[in-house]
């Protein structure tokens, strides 16, 4: 399905000359993503409207060329990558905030507005939008929504899913559809929302959301737990949630992630400890210093080494900021990283800390796991030099062990980075073929003649 | 399709001889539902079992008879009954509750556990499973998914569908599925899981549900305030979230709902007031004391007439007795009712309190209205003997207006109750034809044979 002189003068045309990319140069900076791969698709091509996106791909059902939608590229499972050719089409002009409603709390959004953009909107008018994956300063809400994003205030607040109330969307048949509602409840009809929601830009491209918003906690408490164990990290997690506290984060950094982040950004982390703990609270002000209290308390009964409150923001940011940039960081391990979001019940955790130091000690690779501990969502990262075929056939055949214990476990093997094409060749390890074979029709539903976003999600046909 | 005598063996082989219903009273004790309607099925099955449920949908797409899953019967819009012949599939005796996790707070159900036991069961460990439909003490979990029940703390909790992490079900193909996952996150494939729960029994039979679960909050209270204009109860409500609370519960009552509750508990209520609304905030006790005091300042805000916190637990219990014992003491106002759960914009409440007044003085109709007013869910009553044909015909047309001012102002027809019969007539007016279209090819997939719950939802073929 090539892309030709005619094709790209009617795309042209519809979008104006200058908003289609069809130079070497320009395409090859839509060629990746952050899954570290590279596909140069044929064009780029940037829609204004819902109806410039409704005619490119009813132009694309006509000629049979591709279309894959675009955020801003963050995703780390190739979602938005050419894998097959055709045109990329980033949703980054359409990027108004068209409306937020205090008294009603919901917003609309086109999908290119950059997610903490969004987020620093909001909580300037005393409300709070969640979601919060860590390219929130890059990322856009089309493509969080296309993932079901979720980052590390899921523990209380959920994920992406829970704060789409409506969209509205251009099929792969070109249908342009409004789903869901603009309130708080509504049953009518099969939940179309949550369908296209995380389905990864395989079913319609998304070109409004309608999203609900909470206000803003008046309060925020970080508690920072350091651990000679990481077992014993592992335990303080459900021993909070025992306790009946909900913290709104509870991530964690292993003894690899520490040295990376202490490394890259020299604030002093305990480069000695095998694990720390972030802990978040929020509410009124007298409730979250009660819960941060008890939250440390909890820490120090499971044999924390030193327990800190962190009052000052600044200190608060800065740990952040090294848990939020700790997946580029990474690389200093290791010019490539196979990077799994593996989830777990809470639980559990201690146990996939156990089998992870296994397949260290069995393959010899480099392994760095972080993440969101408070819902079992752990980040797994084996670096490496993909050009050493010995390393990446150890680290591959680590990375189907471990997804085969984290299934056995009651888990999944992606918690939010969406399957894409890195995970593609697992996903019949989760989900059986009578659910497949669903998903496959629901697919030709919504886009009958497969032109949006081919090779991904479902596993390659052999 | 009639069901022969044949195919009453086969399901007597089935399920065995005692659980099969086909004498004419056994079938005519499940006829009906809370939507007030009849139609009496050709039989009656009681699955033990998955394996069950699955051979008799075989047996139903062999032999072309229609399958009706059933809960409670204590569906509002007739989503399980026989209205098109065949077997009634109460699912009753699959109660049992097959785990409770308080570590990793989910729980596993099958789908006859009646909701108010398994909230008293979890209760009992301090843990909280939040959705709540008035019918709790009777209705069914497996109901409460197909339906994705709401309930009062919807306004802080969600509804239904933001607790059921995974499900097991029979695809009206015959196919068992188990769809979602066990932990707080899983971006695995299409949400299937999602797209089943509010289906209303057309797409699958719902065999396992696999819920998550919060901590019990350590302290609930409830603010009453009565109000002479209904308009300054409305105003109240929108005032309570710009000031940034969340209550978990914001119930409302008009002056026919007041009167009706009174006359039914007697319990001392202002049959005088144009409005009353019940408030209810939770958290730690310092908190919940804390959000009350600031609840009751809003209301006495908006010209309460009184506002009183509610320490006794016994008078806060009567009251939500009065609340949600109205829906059937409602008949005292005329045989038969019409009962729509439309929704709104939260700061639209007062909108469609006028619009309620105006068709009440244009049509002489009783109306009575009251409901979930923090998520704008209003249950709006019409009150009248439907042996009347002038009175069924105003009441007809008022729904219709109503229904089209509540779409007008970015509402929903159905909140909470599902569409099933009752609403199918008007479906069309929220759902434009392209998404019809797909949630009809949706069904296909799921239901090739149209087995599953023929007649609901989709609006009736012309």
């Amino acid at each position: 399905m090539p892309i030709d002189a005619a094709i790209i003068k009617i795309l042209k045309k519809i979008v104006g000359p200058k908003h289609v990319h069809d130079s070497w140069h320009q395409r090859a900076a839509y060629a990746y993503d952050a899954s570290n791969r590279d596909f140069t698709p044929d064009a780029v091509v940037f829609p204004a409207t819902t109806a410039h996106v409704a005619e490119i791909i009813n132009l694309a059902n006509l000629n049979n060329f591709y279309v894959i939608p675009r955020g801003a590229g963050t995703g780390m499972t190739g979602g938005s990558l050419a894998v097959e050719g055709g045109v990329v089409m980033p949703l980054t002009r359409m990027d108004q905030v068209l409306g937020v409603d205090p008294a009603n709390l919901t917003a609309d959004v086109e999908p290119g507005v950059v997610t903490g953009d969004f987020q620093k909107l909001v909580e300037a008018q005393g409300l709070f939008y969640p979601p919060d994956p860590s390219s929130s300063a890059y990322c856009t809400m089309g493509g969080n929504v296309a993932e079901c994003a979720g980052g590390p205030k899921a523990v209380k607040y959920g994920v992406t899913r829970d704060y789409v109330l409506g969209l509205e969307a251009v099929t792969g048949a070109g249908e342009v559809v409004a789903t869901g509602v603009r309130t708080a409840k509504g049953v009518v009809g099969y939940d179309l929302t949550r369908l296209i929601t995380g389905s990864e830009g395989t079913l319609a491209v998304i070109t409004r959301i309608t999203v609900r918003l909470l206000p803003l906690p008046e309060s925020v408490r970080t508690i920072t737990a350091v651990y000679d164990k990481i077992d014993d990290a592992a335990k303080t997690v459900a021993a909070v949630f025992s306790a009946g506290i909900i913290c709104r984060s509870i991530e964690y950094l292993d003894q690899a992630a520490i040295g990376c982040a202490e490394s890259h950004l020299e604030i002093g982390l305990p480069t000695d400890a095998e694990a720390i703990l972030l802990l978040e609270v929020d509410g009124d002000p007298q409730q979250a210093e009660r819960a941060a209290e008890r939250v440390a308390k909890v820490c120090r009964d499971q044999n924390a080494r030193t327990v800190s409150g962190v009052d000052d923001a600044e200190a608060a940011a800065n740990l952040w900021k090294a848990r939020k940039g700790l997946s580029p960081a990474l690389f200093k391990y290791g010019p490539h990283k196979i990077n799994e979001d593996i989830v777990v019940p809470r639980t559990k955790i201690p146990d996939v800390v156990r089998r992870i130091n296994e397949l260290r000690a069995k393959t010899g690779l480099t392994m760095v796991s972080f993440g969101h501990a408070g819902d079992g969502n752990i980040h797994f990262n084996i670096m490496l030099d993909k050009e050493d075929p010995v390393a990446l056939e150890k680290a591959e055949s680590a990375v189907v062990e471990l997804f085969d214990y984290v299934l056995k476990l009651g888990g999944t093997i992606s918690g939010e980075h969406g399957v894409g094409i890195s995970k593609a060749p697992y996903f019949d390890m989760e989900i059986p073929p009578a659910q497949m074979e669903i998903m496959r029709q629901i697919k030709d539903v919504f886009d009958p003649n497969h032109i949006l976003n081919p090779g991904k999600m479902f596993p390659p046909e052999t």
